[in-house]
């Protein structure tokens, strides 16, 4: 018999057509349902698997599956490790397997979706993990993070997983929120060219689809409390929480996920406007939302009422749910009239439409071999994600026979470099600062921690004074943790819960910090070790932008090494031991304390300059790097005047002169300033940014375009001035400004 | 010749319709002008006083004068003082020469409208000073608000004024902000009755014309940082940040300030859906919109041409500017086509109806007495201001008998009780907390300041905790001052200007702190004080709500006294000393540290319930006061079902028992919580409150109604539930709630 929905020479629309006259109400909610957690569908079974009868059970609640989440996820929420979860060799048969058993529950076949997280490097046995997003912004080069995504993607594959859940819409703009590392920075335009590069890597290179979280203005949450709610105006969504978006689907995301937050007082997941008519109707979007973990049934604040919850969802643009009870009670919602089958039609149809298009109609995809391991590429990203703040006396790089001490309570903890969402790491794969450097000098440098990231310890300040006064330099390691343990407590959506005894780690998701500046017990180490005497170069892990600024007084040289990965700490060695251009920028300003938020650069002009009891700026602001002294930018140019609707693209030009002996690789920004009646400019816009490589005692025009995905604040056809800038070391003052007439 | 102009009977439309005809356009843009300080128009002359060439200038340059500001302000920034300025015998002769001078350069005779400064008082010489409006809000009794305003209202007529400016709508959301002692808190039902005390007492009573500052979103400004901007969505602003000023408009407001910040990028100066749409057309208001001092200059930051920010401006919806350029180049912005002259006429008639309308346009008024001082109601207000925080040893009041040690940097400072924009006081009208328990005892209690508000001073802890140890009981008067000095330097705007120096105030316009708790020195006086082991009262006199956590902690008991006035010292020793029922309310949240921002007690529910390094929670809530244990409620009542348009004066009740044995001044709150589908949920949201009087060993039932100013979530026609608690002491979570379906 002739099925038109297998049939491929047909389009995609045609077939899910076919597919939904065929399929019953319960089937097509099953489709838009994922709700059980996808490493329970299936055990280790000595060498083999078996199924769950959790996974049958689903099953024949729905006659089928839309979608499993995290099939292959390893983590200390799931409990799965080498012992019990889903290793390289493995995950396809597991894959396999579920794909099998769903296939036989559906009266038409039709597989699940297949969703795993990959926030910086699959969350899954023996991936290649990341730096964290934040340290990817940071090395300002997208290219980079595009080759990691596509090695990514390619895992996935592999493995036999079909979409990846990558974080990159969160604009940071509260640091005290713990999901800090999982962003792209402060600014919108860095967020979006990143965007754009995981959504290259992962679904141009890979075939692998990026589903994009979250959506919309989660960064912007009130005190830096996750998922807490953003009252933000339209301009402000516009300008600053909606490009990385509309540049990810611009450049083909299939998904997005709709955020925790509310906007305004209404929670994402119940946002048509945000949904529907932003996302669907004016940016174009085809592909489908997702909804975070249980966020419908947060809507159960409002209606203690599950079906009318999923309704509302439904309604607002939600397409595929997670964990939720709510839309488990669809057809009850059609049943008492809160939704049509019609609503759910709309919903079903983009899911399938997705399958089609990924392919899962049309059999099992051929099983490719899973690639080998790239840490070159996540050693890069380290390496060039690390940000000099300062060397005012040139201290590095290090001699290599220097006597050189390691103090600091992260310098020899690998699980600090990693970030949250990280699988357990097989022996041998990662190392830490301290081990690191002793490679290089091929001795074990004398380490003392000092004390603990928010604790002291017991003698700890005098130890490690010792240990520097007997040493020609120290390396001083500070910061935070996201590390996780397998003895924490979870929350239902696998955050970290924040529960009676003293919490290990400091950053991640469910550890939001009320206190910004970095811990008296790591300022008091600062104090004790730099009370030494000897050179002293200080390395900051950490997720969350802190605020550092008696490191930076005391320390010789600062160095800011986010969560750089398994590879960071031979990056950061290697950095410490090495001549180097430091190309690597601030992707988000460094507060002075919780006191002064915000402090990004880019928001709007003010007329405070300080505090009562201290300065309003940022300590380092957003673009900023050691200055590269042998750099002169000189002779601004660009056009007089330009139509608004040709700004993005438009041509503009610097002189860049390298007065030093050696080449150098230079990041030159591009910074505006918008001046319309009426509207108060932002300090700053960033709108351009490039790498330019400046052979010794010589100069090059650097070129650069006004950025499609910047918002100059001309989009809607205003008329007015842009002030244009160019600088190496984020926006500062307008200096040597050039300026546009806007009409 | 007859002028209908001229002509009473006629209607004031009528009237100023005839006055545009016959006026050239520099006339009318005259009028649109208060560029000149007021202060500034005349000298004292010996026992005389003269008018200045500053003024004819003005007045020759435009034909006349619209409005002059702070012709009789007294105070560091104007520089006038007993010796210089407008003493109340005074005032009445000086508006009279500067109207008749201003008469006569009028070729139609128009007189100017004379604005003062009132926001606790009028800052002039000789007026009854009121407690700050934080104060006044923690009575929540508005009645004695109005009855004060009516005072100040009688004063300023006696001197010759037309307009006050007076505070009242921005709403603190940012306790960091140094203008917090000018709100009337965080909540906006709140504000909106004591909006309209203020508009009752000073225009119905004493026909004193009320402007209200500031429209809008002020008190949202980020980092508390002043006049910066308020990114903020429609929702959040109806909700939070437009009903005082609704209801002062309800009331018959004639002015409306426009603020300095920008609302999601449009500075309110230049947003005319805020001025004109909303303003006007939704709300119906037909009084004038003044801007605030330079607030239209300021939009120079966008457009560098003053023609074209007063356009800007104008067309917004401003009629009147202060001090502004821009405005006076209104003639040039109709030249070059940026205005019409029909748009003049819009804003010109609205500045000559109200003068017609206050009776400026029919000759002198009689001249008035001045009022007698009225430091009874000023007393009153600081008595019922007062907030228990916390006496659970029932530490109060105090015996009379005992030794009494006053220990604190604000114990015996007398501009520490008054506030910003305060007048210079004659010797003997105020007294310090000191003063006044020693006047109580009758002798001279023993004192010890400790430290400064913000600095050790040597020996301090130490002389403190002596006289501690020497005493049966310990007051120790900590917080913040507004003072200021007449050697302190200021913005253009007459805000204080914070200079190199350590300045001595820590609160005030200009006096934003990025750290809200207690600073360390006084934290350090209350370890070294508590530690002396005798019963200790701390009180705290702030205009901010401060981190008081330690002092809650280490004190027996705690008070809350804001900046109370010249007689603030008199009612917080009665109050030590005397048996009373406690019914002042915390108008604002205490926050734990500037790093828990924002605690408002009605944001929307959240999930995250506490920060790695803390409780994300106030440390004392808005509404909260100690509980008065005598005090029972019971059985609440409402309808089932009530149609969302008849939601506003649906009457709900409650039990109120007293158990014991003397009659309790109760104040009763009315919370609630809105279950709308597909919107989060405020936690709680003010929506009634009334004092009750409850006899001995008996019971009422407290009737309520939900008030016509608060906003319950259920004005768009939206349908749900809303649950309904009552309380005495802050919302806290829901007990013993009633639910009303909303249809």
């Amino acid at each position: 018999m002739y099925e038109p929905f297998r049939d491929p020479t047909l389009t995609p629309r045609e077939r899910v057509d076919d597919l939904l006259r065929r399929m019953s109400l319960r089937e097509k909610i099953g489709q838009l349902n994922q709700r059980l957690l996808g490493w329970r569908a299936w055990r280790r079974d000595g060498e083999g698997i078996s199924l769950t009868s959790e996974l049958d059970d689903e099953l024949a609640r729905w006659g089928g599956l839309g979608a499993l989440y995290g099939m292959l996820r390893a983590d200390a929420w799931s409990g799965r490790d080498w012992e019990t979860g889903a290793d390289p060799a493995r995950s396809a048969d597991v894959a396999a397997a579920i794909q099998q058993r769903v296939r036989a529950a559906s009266r038409w076949g039709i597989p699940a979706l297949f969703v795993e997280e990959a926030p910086h490097g699959h969350q899954a046995l023996g991936s290649q993990l990341l730096p964290v997003n934040l340290a990817a912004a940071a090395t300002w080069r997208p290219e980079l993070l595009e080759e990691a995504a596509a090695h990514v993607g390619a895992e996935l594959a592999a493995r036999g997983a079909h979409l990846a859940l990558v974080s990159g819409l969160d604009i940071l703009r509260d640091p005290r929120w713990g999901r800090a590392e999982e962003t792209f920075g402060e600014d919108p335009l860095l967020a979006a060219h990143f965007t754009r590069a995981l959504v290259r890597g992962l679904q141009r290179q890979a075939g692998i689809g990026a589903v994009l979280k979250h959506f919309a203005g989660q960064g912007a949450g009130i005190g830096g409390r996750n998922s807490s709610g953003a009252p933000l105006g339209p301009r402000e969504l516009a300008e600053i929480h909606f490009p990385a978006a509309r540049a990810g689907i611009d450049e083909g995301a299939v998904g997005v996920m709709a955020a925790y937050n509310d906007i305004d007082g209404v929670p994402c997941v119940a946002d048509r406007t945000l949904l529907t008519d932003t996302l669907r109707d004016d940016w174009g979007f085809e592909g489908i939302v997702m909804a975070d973990m249980f966020a419908v049934d947060r809507l159960m604040r409002a209606t203690t009422d599950a079906a009318h919850a999923g309704a509302v969802a439904l309604r607002a643009g939600v397409d595929l749910s997670m964990c939720d009870l709510s839309f488990t009670e669809l057809e009850l919602a059609v049943e008492r009239g809160l939704l049509t089958e019609a609503d759910v039609d709309v919903a079903c149809a983009r899911v399938l439409e997705l399958k089609v298009r990924l392919g899962l109609l049309d059999g099992d995809p051929p099983r490719v071999a899973f690639p080998s391991p790239t840490p070159d590429i996540a050693e890069a990203i380290a390496s060039a994600s690390l940000v000099l703040l300062r060397d005012e006396r040139g201290v590095l790089p290090l001699p290599r026979e220097a006597r050189v001490a390691i103090v600091g309570p992260n310098a020899d903890d690998v699980e600090a470099l990693l970030g949250d969402y990280v699988p357990p790491l097989p022996p041998g794969v990662a190392s830490s600062i301290r081990e690191a450097i002793g490679r290089i000098g091929g001795i074990d440098p004398p380490f003392e921690a000092g004390c603990a990231l928010t604790e002291p310890i017991d003698g700890g300040l005098e130890r490690a004074a010792a240990v520097a006064r007997e040493s020609d330099a120290v390396v001083l390691v500070l910061g935070s943790s996201s590390g996780r343990s397998y003895d924490d407590d979870f929350q239902a959506n696998g955050a970290a819960a924040l529960g009676g005894r003293p919490p290990g780690a400091t950053t991640g998701e469910g550890f939001d910090v009320a206190e910004v500046r970095l811990p008296r017990a790591q300022r008091d180490l600062v104090e004790a070790v730099t009370g030494a005497g000897v050179p002293t170069v200080a390395v900051i892990v950490s997720g969350r932008p802190l605020g550092v600024e008696e490191v930076l007084d005391r320390c010789d040289a600062t160095i800011y090494a986010w969560y750089p990965g398994p590879q960071g700490g031979q990056a950061v060695a290697g950095a410490l031991f090495s001549q180097r251009d430091w190309t690597g920028r601030l992707p988000v300003s460094l507060p002075r304390s919780s006191g002064s938020l915000p402090v990004t650069y880019n928001e709007r002009l003010e007329t405070t300059l300080r505090y009562v009891d201290g300065d309003a700026a940022a300590v380092v602001s957003f673009g900023a790097g050691a200055r590269d002294d042998r750099i002169r930018l000189s002779d601004p140019r660009g056009p007089l005047r330009v139509a608004w609707r040709e700004l993005p693209g438009t041509v503009v030009s610097v002189r860049v002169r390298n007065d030093g002996a050696r080449a150098a690789d230079v990041l030159v920004q591009l910074y505006a300033r918008a001046r319309v009646p009426g509207i108060l400019p932002r300090r700053a816009v960033l709108v351009g940014f490039a790498h330019e490589r400046i052979e010794p005692g010589s100069t090059r025009r650097a070129e650069m375009t006004i950025d499609r995905d910047a918002r100059t604040g001309f989009e809607e056809g205003a008329s007015g001035l842009l002030d244009l800038w160019f600088s190496t070391t984020g926006a500062g003052e307008p200096v040597d400004a050039i300026t546009i007439e806007v009409c």
